[in-house]
């Protein structure tokens, strides 16, 4: 068994294999891939990687991802600067700019609070959030971390922190997805979307 | 929109979603995963598809992945040369290696003949393989393509074309898969399993 893969081959199984969401036979399967495509073509992924690591760092304000020291959306000065949206990662600001019902900054906190895992609030960038705080002209966060258990114990912890502050603090609703089913709806949104109802006028 | 992500971020997701299985959704989080990382692990998956690039080429008898002209497989004199085992893919040849059922040889097709994806015959191996088995010793022919309309196709194809040369054609057996539950099979697989019943004694 051993022999049967060359040794390069194995390594790029073995790379691939260590990136989230790819098993070892999607690791396989892209190698194979990747071997059967004009050198080139592979050699611009390699590139790709190459280049976004050496380019590519966090906004020193925002922690979303940059090529400068602020990033886009910091740099802007027609962003709202008395919003804030604090989500865990930077590809969250993306799914937020995408509903074009956002039109202040982000603070993006590289994770939650997740105890199994290891992650307390010293690992996330709340430190710097908190200073942010202390110095712009913020007047209300909207906690936008992920509707799950590590997400909610972040906002939770947050709101706490920020709310002697004398700060608006909302949290995104949770409830039934747009276009969803209550049929296929689980109890515990079924019973946030009950929760959270609102009067209809 | 357009702004928000750094040029170098977007042309790394555009690139990973190209591979297959990636959809945009793991494109974007591989990308994230991989600016985290420290940058020599990245760099690590870069220069792995630049190294399997550079070394890895096709056996030149059977088109397995090798380093070297003849496969780890074909190089190997304690490997019966009378069987010749037809797969689709190299990566198949891991599957029935991992049976431990099989000291014969391969040769890889690299595809299946599927029209619709405008792949017929000449575009694979088969003048090859027809070509060792009239200088080889082989006396038996495995068909072990993938039991899917293309695989089954070129199958058929195969044995239509080997048959007459006077060697032993077989085709692997479709059925239930062990330890699955007839309840939940498709009729398509469990007419299969029937049909190829056999005889207990």
């Amino acid at each position: 068994m051993a022999a049967v893969y060359a040794q390069a081959v194995q390594t790029l199984i073995d790379e691939l294999g260590r990136l989230p969401g790819i098993g070892p036979k999607s690791a396989q399967r892209i190698t194979f891939h990747l071997l059967k495509l004009p050198t080139e073509d592979a050699e611009r992924l390699a590139n790709a990687i190459i280049t976004a690591k050496a380019r590519v760092r966090f906004c020193e304000q925002c922690f979303n991802v940059s090529e400068d020291e602020l990033c886009s959306i910091c740099a802007d000065p027609r962003r709202d600067q008395t919003v804030l949206c604090v989500v865990e990662e930077a590809r969250d600001i993306i799914a937020v700019e995408r509903t074009g019902e956002f039109r202040g900054r982000y603070h993006v906190l590289m994770g939650a609070i997740s105890p199994i895992d290891g992650v307390g609030p010293e690992q996330l960038k709340i430190r710097e959030l908190l200073r942010r705080l202390g110095s712009d002209t913020v007047q209300e966060i909207i906690l936008c971390t992920n509707p799950n258990v590590e997400g909610e114990a972040t906002a939770m912890y947050l709101a706490r922190l920020i709310k002697p502050l004398g700060l608006t603090v909302s949290r995104i609703a949770s409830g039934l997805p747009v276009g969803g089913d209550l049929e296929y709806a689980d109890e515990l949104t079924l019973g946030r979307a009950l929760e959270g109802r609102r009067i209809v006028d």
